[in-house]
């Protein structure tokens, strides 16, 4: 009987997309079983990759614009997805305002702004879509998605009514919001953040403090800029009346995620579950024999919202046998086999460095995956 | 029902023996399956390994002893196996005279010599033996194993009747063989040569073209040990009315796969049929569900006499699926699958350094075989 897998495997950062690594899985089901019935599911979990995914999930296109980058007046090209649906933008903030996109010596969260995030909603906005996903992990900015909201007609004020400079620590002189001019269009979109962060804006579990150092904040910065976001929150709540400073992943993207909540009116759901929504996992995994997954890197951390583990959730509740592949391979992977995945491999060939790895990436996973397709062959006895 | 699993690798070379794998390799089962039935036949193919492989399959001793290392008069603090039946001397040569044991500067096969092996054969007549097995790879020598029948009593001489010394320098100046005095024990006793080498002692195929080289040999010394080795077979086929120039194997180990056809009445073997013999493994793999085999490393030249392939195609007569792990997977290993091997995993968890990779061995040969067995797992439906 013909077999179905389905494949749902995350990226393999800087190895290649999910979509290429569902092409390497297909490979080596096709050199044992060249009549399978394969159906390919790239999948993201909210981070890196999301756009990707979603877009070659659904066939949908990449939309090339030019916005601001993590330190405006600069500009950057980049893109962000139209589902298959035509409906629905997906959206990665860190593909307009990342930290990968900033020299070490030029990351500055005083300074780093969201405001190409916004001008990458509004393009989506232009686009006439009715729903806006958002995926903000990855962020270079601290500026509580205040540049986001002033891309989209917010106006944020200091005591002389003079629009305040873009940037985290130019919140402090904020004195009054004024959103009359904010984008209406915002009002009938759906927008969605992809997200698993849940840390508050502020304070000792807060956005600066968690976050800011490793987007260049010193000891001074984060108590700075943990201020500066304080007065902010404190001044939405005056204003908009709208409480943002203890709300659970408002502290996301240096404050990205309270910017949302706050003026675009977003829902915050799980990357991963959210993917599985869109991409219809379920529906395929429950008409499916085997589900292969895998990401760039497995350990115990996976369980915490990772690709691999949303994927065996479904499969667990399917009753579907699981397996993984992953170029790395770390402490306490065996904590997963009791969520649904049934066996983890990983998919190196040979000692050396990772850049070497990383360029065999594709060539090691067809590999592994032909090897787990042979084993599961001596159940159907066909050799 | 219990299944029983026939765990059949090689030593993975400087990480862990053929026993260590067999252990790490039974743990991975028994986090599966604690109850399945798991037969252990740690495995060599004549080469580095052999005696340990053997003495742990046989539950045999390692016999320690002092012996001529590959440059006279050092001595080598070493060891051979005696089998568990205790008739039976398993004598590695390296062990005595390997290239291993010589700093790349003391390298000179002009003066090497296989003395000390012929000491340890002694050493194994003195125990009783009744066979001795002699694993003849990585050596050092190119003395046409004339060291060894030294040691065991023959004596070369030169035109003024003086003894000539030790190497393959000095058979140029061969001018009778006395073979009088030669162990009278040997002719009593099975000697036996596992080696899958076939290159004749002499000639441009021969031990000084193709093995010199690599044992520190310069162009020029090539051509005085080619020539120095033909006239030492001139010798022998005057002298001893034996035809040695042109036998298969001869050439293996310097020439020691000469000496020991001439002067011990030796028979050669492949290794690994040897190995499969003497540990009962086709016995064992008739009654076993699974079979698990694997080495440091596996590519298409595995299947050139090397443990895995030996052991897949005992497996393939029996109809029996083979599973092997390697730390290198090298080019074309999937030629391998229609020699019986169903398939073959990788055991690395993560890019780095060889030293790291050897060092973590073990857990990663465990973790492999563990996540193996998961698959075939999904067969018994127990997840």
């Amino acid at each position: 009987m013909k077999k179905t897998f389905v494949l749902a495997p995350d990226s393999f950062k800087e190895s290649m997309t999910a979509k290429k690594a569902c092409d390497a899985m297909e490979r080596g089901i096709r050199n044992v079983f060249p009549e399978a019935e394969v159906i390919q599911v790239p999948m993201a979990d909210g981070g890196e990759g999301t756009v990707d995914a979603l877009v070659d999930s659904s066939k949908g296109a990449r939309i090339e614009v030019t916005v601001s980058g993590p330190l405006p007046p600069e500009k950057v090209l980049t893109y962000y997805g139209l589902l298959g649906d035509k409906k629905t933008a997906v959206i990665e903030m860190a593909k307009a305002n990342g930290i990968e996109q900033l020299a070490k010596e030029k990351r500055n969260p005083l300074l780093t702004s969201t405001y190409g995030t916004g001008e990458m909603i509004k393009a989506a906005l232009d686009q006439g879509v009715e729903k806006i996903i958002i995926g903000i992990g990855g962020s270079a900015t601290n500026d509580g998605g205040a540049g986001m909201a002033q891309a989209l007609g917010a106006r944020f004020l200091d005591e002389d009514n003079h629009e305040l400079p873009l940037g985290g620590a130019a919140l402090k002189a904020l004195a009054k919001i004024d959103t009359t001019k904010l984008d209406p269009r915002l009002k009938d979109t759906e927008i969605i953040i992809a997200s698993d962060v849940i840390n508050p804006l502020i304070g000792p579990k807060g956005a600066s403090v968690v976050f800011g150092p490793q987007k260049g904040a010193t000891p001074l910065m984060v108590e700075e800029l943990d201020q500066a976001l304080a007065h902010y929150a404190t001044v939405i709540e005056r204003d908009l009346e709208i409480k943002i400073k203890e709300q659970p992943g408002a502290g996301a993207a240096g404050g990205l995620g309270a910017g949302l909540l706050v003026f675009t009116g977003a829902k915050m759901h799980s990357g991963i579950d959210l993917v599985i929504e869109l991409t219809d996992l379920e529906e395929k995994i429950a008409h499916a024999d085997y589900v292969f997954t895998g990401e760039g890197g497995m350990d115990f951390q996976t369980k915490f919202g990772k690709t691999p583990y949303g994927v065996a959730k479904i499969a667990k509740k399917y009753n579907k046998p699981v397996f993984a592949c992953a170029g790395f391979i770390g402490e306490q992977v065996d904590v997963l086999y009791k969520e649904g995945i049934t066996a983890i491999f990983g998919i190196l060939a040979k000692a050396g460095p990772l850049e070497e790895a990383l360029a065999l990436g594709e060539i090691n996973l067809e590999r592994t995956v032909e090897n787990i397709v042979r084993v599961l062959g001596v159940r159907r006895r066909l050799f």
